[in-house]
């Protein structure tokens, strides 16, 4: 089979030809259809993180295929049916995160396109537990980015615990950012989009953002008009635009982050967290039930996905698009 | 009347003889018994906070004392009753944050001992809506520290929605810490309490901790080995300490954080917030009903209140007492 | 000036022209625009509760109108302004309930249109603390219904903490279902709309229902066939209609009532109740936050309100006509 | 090995000489040491639900014992470790009520003593996935009634969202209740205990409770002077102690129940329900983390057990003796 191979940290990735993998027990086959590309692709590629990936890994955690075939026991899936394979690859089980309904922070996880090999490929083996269903009526294209950019801001906005009387902005209007836009719009929240790019303005306006902020201009300003956020959600992985929606929250206002910038320091002020009761979150992806959330929400007509098709072939050059900042929308390997 | 007055910002305290206030329409006067000396109270008459508090400020918003009149008005208390006159004198009642159980973020707030005068005094006026009735066979020396000290510590826990299978460290075992540590116990969590005096451990463990933790020595190693905690309150205003707690935290963590640096300043890694879901939580002391949920708590039994009694004319002595950290525990007033 | 005033309890009301009210301190005299009819304005004026209203009772608590004059105080709303006039016609502001946010519980309220006179009326007296304005681009005939049909619908689904993931159900799709089945699309969930009138399931349709089940034929079958229920909210007194809702339930299902079986029983298995963990939760109307929340929604867009409008000299028959069950919407006195 | 068996539902239990089971892959072989009598035994044995257990059962769902073997897999116990067998032996692990923290309402569960062969016997297999250690210091007489008494009254409790501001009173003291008492005082509320037998108000007054109420008295007059109640756990299977507990509760009052009523049905009054916002809350079992945290809290000095050793040759006489009311604790076969 064809796959997008990092031969050591920090090199390009090498399409190879490399045998098709066998699913063990409690696995299965899945002939990959389509396959998001992930900021975090990059920085596993690069080994840019402390914790580094398997050898000669093929990365990908928004994969989306059709089950070949299936490894030993009683599976909750069955060769044929269309499924995602998400970043958490398997979860124990019985840690008490995942009992509590937090599998995201088990203490032995796997994970796809990282721990394990991803959908940079024609094929990939997962874990049946942790394969999540596609309903029928959500194209591959649009499950891709739901896998991972969806599911990590559905969930993010979910840990908000927002009220359709609150104001919901979300920073960054991209891959992410697009997806949490209606996420907040489906919890019934006013939302506000900001960005400082014309495109991704307009994107929000058609999103059906109630208000939309272009971050060139004076934001203070433009937020303060609004009667400030009761929730942000930052998606860009910049201290500078964390510290400016903190500053936009009214009280009990909620700082939800996902993104990790490169140096890894954030600096908040007390005063104002404190006077203002102002909780800062951090989220990390989402469980099967909020994936299968977000396909739920996509097949019942309430979400759009913004992309565009690549060839696994020109995997190198998409990364670099994607640092280059200039990808309108999720990119999103088409391997069909 | 007899009261502690600031004379001008940043000056000495001076005692003086000064007319006995009147309430008004709504308000009543209250014969001061006892009064907490709270740390903010020396930022007050310091001028240390962006918004300054006003002219002539006679500080205190641990003041405990007995109604001796009452202004026009269907009011909730009565002559004679003993009541606590909290930092929040008054709240409109009426806000979106009022209404919805948060007035300690009303948006236009009246405090006691900063916008109104406090209870350093022998008599002071409060709003009766606000005044927090003080039950029997709660003392008014322990009730002083608990209208503040108490009452903070133990919205701070309350926030942080502890449950009995969760560990809860308390950072700074003094005014506030010793009360929090055992709001924690009441609240269920296996306790941790963390401090740098010897006096201060050994009063965690009188109280009941179920670990004590010297952060003289290797803290990070000593919280590693009881298996990290879930919830971590910090009261004493040092960025370290709040790093230092974070990075203790298990997954889903919550960092409580009630006081203030002087820079202002906390710098946080975003990496570790986001990859294990931790929350960091403002918290601003507490509501009526927060309050007296604290004068039931002591009135069971439940709370052990450690104070040392001083005359309200050594209070500048006792500022300097407490800027100089040598106070055993929380330093109260007596008027009596 | 006209209104609409209960002689004796279960007497036909008397349109009489009666002496404009005064307002007193803390209170504004509203001159009524629109006023809802409500089912419990019949049980009012007929006495049918233990508690018995007020002596020449004018009823009325979705009164929507223009302040025309205010009386002594620091007020929050001015003349001119447009506000609702709601059940909870004043909460005192101090007890357990109201300062945790809860004051649709207070323990010593007043209530619009019962122990206060109502909207029946040209002009109204009300507290100006619990009015609550109506935005720009709110009709005052959709306000009406808003101030009471929508609000306890509207709060009746948050209680039950509904996520987009759920299923949501809506018993009766009248005055108050057809506004529960809005917001409970609101708040995200998977809608489900029953009712046993064609024209009522047309316009769940139209409101956009995920799913119309019509209880004429056999509800627990059609329910059994879209995986049950999470949520169900009842809005018809029908003990009959509750039952087969709570039998629809998935586990951790949650079953809403609103509305008062004449003969006050509700009778449920144990059975299910413990081994689906399901709960049953009791709601009544909702705060000025809750009813401030309705009205936003209303001005975003996001609801549509289905009246009639009646003039006040029709009161009786329009009680007849309610009572019949012949209403194809929300009844509204124009008083314009 | 010796175990008693049910040749048919309904009959008297028989002691037999059986082989001893063989784990299979994920399972565990453990050596019983003891294991509680819990009502539910007696319901199973007698097939008085409408799902019937397994052919000729072995009963028991609190069972303790050391791991003696284990099957094929990577298990997260070893031999030699102590662990508990509770109700719930085992759930899928990928429904949605699995992977939301929910377990106890798998939708394909296995039950210990019902489905599966449970505790009633010198060896017992069980799923390595859901079985709970027991740590050190909490001695196997103590954990057998925790693992079914005591989780689901701390359960109980916990869905109950109790703060220690609330009163929580805790309707009859036997092996359910007086567990269910210490946990309510764990979780910081003023504690009531209400009873019939004098051993038992006794016995609540040794645990601490706050008031006792002997229901044999004017329960409600007693409850009433107290200011009532928010939470009631009701232990006993009685719908009229339902309804008496419901008619105490405060406003946001929750009524928790656990036991079955032998007629399944229970008639509450709406009107109360709604004007109250009372919530009915059925609560099943707990999860391993739930059972983890009733042995932790045993490890930690919090809770006390009372139990009755007896010998599992006379678990007939055992039956009638639980039937007839007469236990004055949790009965434990000690099969050591």
């Amino acid at each position: 089979m064809k796959a997008a191979v990092v031969p050591t940290l920090g090199a390009s990735l090498e399409i190879r030809d490399v045998p098709v993998p066998e699913p063990g027990p409690g696995q299965v086959l899945v002939r990959i259809e389509t396959c998001g590309l992930c900021h975090t692709d990059i920085h596993a590629a690069r080994g840019e993180w402390p914790v580094k990936p398997k050898d000669q890994l093929i990365p990908g955690h928004e994969g989306v295929g059709i089950v070949e075939s299936v490894g030993e026991g009683d599976l909750p899936v069955a060769v044929g049916q269309r499924v995602a394979l998400p970043w958490l690859g398997q979860a124990c089980g019985h840690c008490r995160y995942c009992v509590d309904g937090w599998e995201t922070y088990c203490t032995s996880p796997s994970y796809m396109g990282y721990t394990m090999d991803g959908g940079y490929a024609e094929y990939a083996v997962a874990w049946a537990s942790h394969v999540v269903p596609v309903p029928d009526g959500v194209d591959p294209m649009d499950a891709a980015p739901l896998t991972c950019a969806g599911v990590t801001t559905y969930k993010a906005i979910k840990v908000a615990d927002p009220k359709p009387d609150e104001t919901c902005m979300v920073v960054g209007i991209g891959g992410l950012g697009h997806l949490g836009l209606q996420y907040a719009r489906i919890f019934g929240t006013r939302t506000v989009a900001v960005d400082v790019h014309d495109d991704k303005l307009q994107l929000a306006k058609d999103l059906g953002a109630d208000h939309v902020v272009d971050a060139r201009g004076d934001q203070a300003a433009q937020l303060a008009e609004i009667g400030g956020v009761d929730i942000a959600l930052v998606t860009v992985p910049s201290p500078a635009a964390m510290r400016a929606a903190h500053a936009a929250l009214n009280p009990n206002g909620r700082l939800v982050i996902v993104g990790l910038p490169a140096d890894n320091r954030l600096e908040l002020p007390v005063f104002e967290t404190v006077l203002k009761g102002i909780s800062i979150i951090g989220s990390l992806v989402g469980t099967r039930n909020d994936l299968a959330a977000c396909f739920d929400l996509h097949a019942r007509g309430l979400t759009r996905v913004v992309t565009e098709s690549r060839n696994l072939d020109d995997v190198n050059a998409c990364f670099e698009e994607v640092l280059a900042g200039e990808v309108p929308a999720r990119l999103v390997f088409d391997m069909r």
